[in-house]
Formats: C-alpha cells, sequence, structure tokens
C-alpha cells in the first residue's frame, strides 16, 4: 500500500499545484487562503459513503465528479462563486487504477468550475470520501433559506426525477429502454451542479436551496426557516421526456421525493419573472415556476399540493426509499 | 434511527447556536464567514477512522476531544488562531449516550478553544469523523514549513512518546504501573493542542509543524520544504518522569518515532533563544532546544542523529508501528 504521502503526492498535489492561486496549498499544516475584500466565504462540507451515496460498483471518474458535484450544488445554493476544497478520503486499498479514474473524475470538475484543492488528508479504512468547499459571495447577494416572502413564486431549475428513476432501474423497480436508462443514470452519476445559475439569481432571487433529498422534504427547509407556507403544483414539477415515459405515479414520486437531483429549488418575487426567466437564459439553464408561497396562519410550516386541474392532493411520500435518505 | 435533521439539531445545531458568531451557521446550504481584514485563513483537515486513529472501545467523550483537537493543533502549527470548523460525521447507528458523550466533548474543547461550530453533515456508515477547521493568521506571522535556515535551533513543544507508550501497555507490548498508566493513556487520548504557544511564537520562531507521525518523520517534512539537513541530539528530546521508567530503547522509539503527540517542532534563529523561552514561559509550556539546522550539501534531506556524548547513531524506525502511520 502506498503511503500516505506518496498517494498525496502521486494523484492530487501534483495535479492541484500546476495551478496554485491559494498562497499556501497542500504540503504544510493547513492550507493559507486570502479572502477577497468585501466578500463572505460561503462553506459547506458533505460526507459521501458507499452505499448511502453510490453504490458499490460506481464508476470511480463519476464518483470523483459527483463527490465535488454535490459540493458545488451547496454553492450554487447559495449564489457563491467556487473558489477552493479540501478532500478527505478513507480507502480500503489504494489502487492506482481506482485513483487515477476517481482524480481524474474530480479535477474536471474542478478545474471546469474554477475550483482549486487546498488541502487534504488520506488514511486508510471504509471508502469514504468528504470533501470542504469554499465560496465567494457578497453578504447582500447570498441567497439564504430563511428570506422567501408570501407572494413569492416557486422556481425550480431543470427537471427533477431522473437521477430516482435511475436508482429504480438499477434496482429493478421499474423497467426502462436502454436510451432512457442511460439518460437516468447520467443524473444519478453526474449531477451538474447549477453554479452559473446561482449566481445569474443573485439580486433576483430571494430564498434558494439545492435539491439533495427530493423536492417535499427540502421545499419544508425554505417553509421552516422563513416561516412561510407554500401552494405547489405537482403536474408543473418539471421532468424529463424520458421520466415521462415511467408510469404516473412512479413520475410523481420521482419528481417529488427523488432526492439527489441537484436542481435549485428558489423564490423570486413576482416583479421579477422576467429577470429570472433572463437569468435562466443567460446560462441556458430551463427555469420553471410551480407555485407560491403564502402566510403561515397558524402551526407547522406545510405544502399545500394541488394537481394541474388545481385539485388539492393528498400524497403520502413519506415512506418512499430516497438513495440519500439520511 | 434518528433522521439526519433531528440528529444534527439534537446534538450539534442547538449548542452551536448558543453562541453564534458566524454570519450564518448550521441549517443553510453553506456556512457564511466573514474574515476580518488583513487576515488569510488558514485551513486545515483531517479524518479520523476506527482502528486507525482510535481502538474501538475508545470513550466518546475523548473522542469528541480528540478530533477537534488533532486539527486544533494544525492551526497551533501554523500560528494561527481558530475561528471555526465544520464536522462531518458517518456513523454506524446513532447511540444516544454515545452521541450525548462525543459532542460534549467535542464542544468543551471548542468552548475552550473560541472555535464556532459552522456546519456539518451527518450520514450512516462505519464511523469516521472529518473536521475542517478554520483559523486567521496575518501572511507574515504564518510558522510554515518552508522557512527554516541554516543555523536556527530546532525546538519541542512539552515532551514526545507518551501517547505511543500508552498505546504500547494498551496492546501488550510493554507493561507500566497503574499511574504511568493513566498518564500515557490520557497523552493518547486527550492531546492538548498548543495553540496559545503557536500564537507566543508568532514573529519569533521561523518554520513550524505539529508532531503527529513521530518525529524523525515529521521533521523530515520541514527539512524537505526548506531544503535543509538536521542535527538533532536524539537524548535531549524532552520526555516524561512516566516514559523514562519503561526501558531505554522503548523511550528512544517512543520518542523519536512514536506519533500522535501533538506537540510542535519549530525552527528559530539562535539570537530568538531568550524570545522563544518567554513565549513558552508565557503560555506555561516548556520549550526544550535539540538541535540545529544546517545547509543542504548535496542529495536529500537528512537528519544526523548522535547521542547527548555527541556520538552518532544510526537509528531503523522505519519498521516501528505507528498508531497514526498511514
Amino acid at each position: 500500500m502506498l503511503s500516505e504521502f506518496s498517494l498525496i503526492d502521486r494523484f492530487f498535489a501534483r495535479r492541484a499545484r500546476t495551478t496554485p492561486r491559494a498562497a499556501l496549498g497542500i504540503g504544510d499544516d493547513c492550507a493559507l487562503l486570502t479572502p477577497r475584500a468585501d466578500e463572505m466565504l460561503a462553506i459547506s462540507t458533505d460526507m459521501l459513503v458507499e452505499g448511502r451515496h453510490f453504490l458499490a460498483d460506481v464508476d470511480p471518474h463519476a464518483l470523483g465528479h459527483k463527490a465535488l458535484a454535490v459540493n458545488l450544488s451547496d454553492l450554487a445554493a447559495m449564489g457563491a462563486k467556487p473558489r477552493a476544497f479540501t478532500l478527505a478520503l478513507a480507502l480500503p486499498q489504494a489502487r492506482e487504477s481506482w485513483l487515477g479514474a476517481f482524480s481524474e473524475g474530480l479535477f474536471e470538475i474542478a478545474e471546469r468550475f474554477d475550483c482549486e484543492l487546498v488541502g487534504g488528508d488520506t488514511t486508510s479504512g471504509p471508502l469514504n470520501i468528504c470533501i470542504t468547499v469554499f465560496g465567494e459571495v457578497q453578504p447582500q447577494h447570498a441567497l439564504r433559506r430563511d428570506a422567501a416572502q408570501p407572494g413569492d413564486d416557486i422556481w425550480i431549475s431543470g427537471t427533477l426525477g431522473d437521477a430516482r428513476a435511475g436508482l429504480g432501474v438499477l434496482r429493478g423497480e421499474w423497467p426502462a429502454s436502454a436510451e432512457d436508462t442511460a439518460a437516468f443514470r447520467k443524473a444519478l452519476e453526474k449531477p451538474e451542479p447549477r453554479v452559473a445559475l446561482g449566481i445569474a439569481l443573485r439580486g433576483h432571487a430571494r430564498a434558494a436551496l439545492d435539491i439533495s433529498d427530493g423536492l417535499a422534504g427540502d421545499l419544508r427547509h425554505i417553509l421552516e426557516r422563513s416561516r412561510v407556507n407554500a401552494r405547489v403544483d405537482a403536474d408543473a414539477v418539471p421532468r424529463s421526456a424520458a421520466l415521462r415515459r415511467l408510469p404516473a405515479d412512479v413520475q410523481r414520486r420521482c419528481t417529488l421525493a427523488g432526492g439527489d437531483d441537484y436542481e435549485l429549488c428558489f423564490t423570486a418575487p413576482v416583479s421579477a419573472r422576467e429577470a429570472i426567466e433572463a437569468a435562466g437564459n443567460s446560462v441556458a439553464v430551463h427555469v420553471t415556476r410551480i407555485g407560491t408561497i403564502s402566510a403561515l396562519q397558524t402551526g407547522a410550516p406545510a405544502i399545500m399540493w394541488h394537481d394541474a386541474a388545481g385539485t388539492p392532493l393528498t400524497l403520502t411520500l413519506q415512506g418512499f426509499d430516497h438513495f440519500h435518505a439520511d
């Protein structure tokens, strides 16, 4: 087995060193980062574990991509611009082919989003990937979960449900064509963080988050933090052509409680509709209005679901088994 | 099993919220941190895995302490003042008594060092603790590994070897009295990060690091980054009264290649000797000179060991089994 230092050096430090922007990166006790004037540092950390967040036979290149993508998605949901990340990695054994593909997938997305590896730790142990990511955003532009206001539109980027549909195909819960399976699997393994959209929404959107545990559960976090209710058209939730070919009840469960979507759910005043559409167009990401924020009367914040005809729906999504549910 | 959100809330978020200083902490997509003007952010991440960094039957209160202590030790080695940390935690199951004790140990040391929990992630999985810590230091004061110069003294804080001696007792490698065993075990399970010393050394010390993998291996990192050699008196390396009661060869292996010490090893010019002693006195930490940095002639940087009489020693420490060796 490779030692910690040769491991870090061979697969991570050497490549990280080709474009150093931090004052001090890998190889010292700490990385040193100079924050830009007037910018706040947005920080998020995610831990990925085999069996909970990815399957044992996952392509390591895709895993490298996804490990950073889910963290970049948190920055996107804050309207923050990616800057740097640290990687802590526990591995049962150091297989060179696995590490080569994993680091390749990781650096491809890191370089695409201009996010520099500044530090890390490697150890032997059951496979575990923990990334902490750093971004920058001015205080007045941060898209916080507690900023939704009654009357706001509720918006979704892209489409929901494909990742959960892909997990269902892999698990044999429902069949799909080879072409649709490939589309679902791409959504599951290679989510695209909506970083450019998050930045384009600065000054237009109010509250935002990224959907990792399913729309029904995640939207509730905005409602609880903002102390508001929501009214949502379940049929308006955008879905892909491939997902439309699955049974209607599967579509609904996948879009509303699927998880692993990494799309943005955000609120914005009605007066911002044109600006939101323009923001989506400017970064080539489709945005869809699915509902409205309303004032909280009494009790706990809640989502009132209805169908396209306006008929109220009673949804029991609690029992639906997410991939990413803990 | 508790869900992610109730877990975070019950054991971590509620307590973190009692002293919030970050602009936005737990409960949003990201934490938001406003760096102070002219300060750089020092960032370090460490992953602790059962069997590699702690034993399966470790006291969870001590584990909570140690998980943050080893990260604070990295800040100390940079001369940085602790500010905040994130915690990612994978747990096989959510046992309330374990979590209660773990979080108690964690928050005790966090509060003592004024280091705020600002974000995190919890998931089910094999026990894994990943902490990323943030501190502040002005660029000209950072104690980097690449700053040692020929003629510098080499200093050590506290004593070395007790943690490894304690592991040896637990493993049955050597016996010790109940009293000595307790002292060793405290060093192993409750290391005290030298944060105040690191700050007191600003402007006086040149290069520094914290000893986590053993003096022999860690000092080499300073030598390699600074492109210098070192001459070290193996008998001058400070050791506790308890360690002095173990056989001489065990003392030597524990002090030079033991690991898990979390003491500082640093260099400083001869002209700073009084200032270094004063810095140690000001924070009640004993500091000891053990050797001298010399110019690199040819080849790879190396440590020349000798004993108290000045006789050169040929040490073969490579095969010594560290606890923390990966």
